[in-house]
């Protein structure tokens, strides 16, 4: 789609950048639009213009001349620097890291009884290639903050505060962790980082949940508690049993705001609601898709089956398989073959499943049902995929 | 118990300890022993008498006085501490930290066809209060091993040789993270540490499968690779789809040794098969239990429930429940109360459930099919607990 030739300031979303048709368009203000399943397996690397968007505001428009990041709070050596800053005084890092959003997968979830959010399909996620300096070396190098000081003076989270006006902290932990990666990036897929997608400067967190990967990132403040405001503190990002239908039952600030995701994985093809095509002598369904987790965990192994889990096939990793164990930042893709089931030899309606494992051994959940909850968050129920078989032949 | 007037030289279990004799015991040479149920909730700390023993060999017998404990390995200054010296160079650090067998709840796996192992109830676990100093201070300080060094050198493990032949090795992320907390230890619950758990040194790596928890430590090994032996590379700690019932069909060395664990939770109260008696005017039964992850992730919730996971009521977390959320090395404790159901309101059985989520929202797998494995480790199924009421009145 094209820009407006004549720009309408009464809309603050106006000078929204153009954006790809080939996403799945939830909302346009803000624009929530997700990488279609025919194409999350297509490059590992998610190209920018498909890159899934999750805002919650209009895209700020930022001078990156004037432009300042500014740190500072509990036990930080106030600094503020420039992009030049940035790029001269710290080394360039890339991190390749999958970012998902906590309500990917929710339509799932809607499905069984509405929850409240976006009714995502399984394209709230993608993965870059992200350059930028440690948010540990100018923590470190620059504020003076180590592990040490933090420690001693109670500083347990760093709070990023953006130009859209969203505030949001991950741990201390994690900030400072050595084997970390967490990025203060400007760069993705070796371009300048584009403003859809958080320019000049955006937070990668890598393992965590989309919403903790700030964009527009302004200000870096350490902090004795988590950030204020709904991303954190509120109902937005946190993760309630399915027992609770109300909010106004439960005590939203005693429960913890997500930050690590747990282990997910999707089935790209087939696509729900195809018709696959195989002849009388063929006796599997070929399967592929994606896994990933949280925490840098990753993926061990991915089972598929045809018979909803009475037996199960272990599929082949492929791209993104030779990850680090602990710091698989990134998604894993699969594939491999299930039987075609018995009753289904002759044509018919089957469901395909995949499941994964992660490097702590954490598994899914075998039924949507067990985790619905009322926010429709972190479903990673195993993914069914209904298709029909077609005999040709 | 009492030892043996008259030692057996013959025998190299001879010399082990005298045990507690309310511990269930597997084996005794080598000895292996657990927890029992109705002693699990008893203290949040373990008594050092009762923790559960899962020993391979027998006990070795180490003079404190000629111990030496050696440091070496790439990037590593070589160098042997004795006890003086670790307790004088270096800070006491204290951690409370929850150790579980990678075979816990094995006899449930067993129930449905044969693993390989010791059948495990639920007692392959205990918690105590470990005193000692910091792998990290002695790898960074003594040993000059920084993060960046063995970034550069490709150290990737630490490898602990411990004095009854077993090896095993941790990830260098781990060992060096300056919140990871793992520990040399030499004490535990304020005594010194027991030759029966490991004593003069053991190593405690907060959040890992039991294993990993080395005892007896004589040397510690940086290195390129991983441990070699049994306890790393060969089947013993792997995980194994279900579909696998012969390790002859599986390339085992490709398949990642469990290092943390998964999140699990058990029903302490009441007892399997106990009879439980309600008048008619109760319509609840009271459950207890303790729940607990792996890699720090503490836990958030705890549902239960007594109609197979239809509905459920989230339980009070007791004991445990205020540490850090992504350091908590420790058991939580739970109670909560669910509904008699109403075909068992005159008396009759009833399944008790009870399953945890963790800080990463990682949750436990429905059905212990679904994760069963030829070896038998990592059952985190939800913990069923089958009872009969009786109703007094
Ligand atoms: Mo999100
Ligand atoms: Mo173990």
């Amino acid at each position: 789609s094209e820009p407006p030739t004549v720009v309408d300031t009464s809309d603050p979303y106006s000078l929204d950048p153009a954006r790809h048709p080939g996403l799945l368009f939830h909302n346009n203000k803000p624009c929530n639009a997700e990488l279609p399943p025919s194409l999350q397996t297509e490059n590992w690397i998610t190209p920018n213009a498909l890159f899934f968007i999750r805002h919650h505001h209009p895209v700020p428009v930022i001078d990156p001349v004037a432009f300042r990041l500014s740190f500072h709070g509990v036990g930080v050596r106030p600094i503020a620097l420039t992009m030049e800053d940035l790029k001269e005084r710290f080394p360039k890092t890339t991190v390749v890291s999958t970012v998902q959003c906590g309500g990917n997968r929710r339509a799932e979830l809607d499905a069984i009884s509405p929850t409240a959010g976006i009714g995502w399909g399984t394209g709230a996620v993608s993965n870059a290639q992200w350059g930028g300096v440690l948010l540990r070396d100018v923590l470190v190098y620059s504020g003076l903050l180590t592990p040490e000081v933090a420690q001693s003076l109670g500083a347990h989270h760093i709070v990023f505060k953006a130009a859209d006006g969203l505030e949001a902290s991950i741990p201390i932990d994690k900030a400072l962790a050595v084997f970390g990666d967490t990025l203060l990036a400007y760069e993705m897929n070796g371009e300048q980082l584009p403003a859809e997608h958080g320019g000049p400067i955006r937070l990668i967190v890598p393992g965590h949940v989309g919403i903790r990967n700030v964009k527009w990132v302004t200000q870096v403040i350490s902090s004795t508690e988590e950030a204020m405001g709904p991303w954190q503190r509120g109902i937005a990002y946190k993760g309630f049993s399915p027992n609770v239908s109300d909010f106004s039952s439960v005590d939203v600030e005693s429960i913890l705001s997500i930050q690590e995701m747990p282990v997910q994985s999707v089935v790209v093809s087939p696509e729900p609601n195809s018709v696959v095509a195989i002849d009388g002598d063929d006796d599997t369904i070929v399967l592929s898709g994606w896994a990933w987790s949280g925490g840098g965990r990753g993926i061990v192994r991915v089972d598929i089956s045809s018979d909803g889990g009475e037996t199960w096939t272990t599929a082949t990793l492929t791209d993104g398989s030779e990850q680090h164990p602990y710091r698989a930042w990134a998604w894993t893709f699969w594939e491999g073959e299930v039987a075609v089931p018995k009753n289904a030899r002759t044509g018919g309606a089957v469901t395909l499943l995949c499941r994964a494992t992660d490097s702590s051994y954490n598994v899914q959940p075998e039924r949507v049902e067990s985790i619905w909850n009322k926010r429709g968050l972190n479903n990673t129920a195993w993914h069914r995929v209904h298709i029909n078989v077609k005999l040709e032949k």
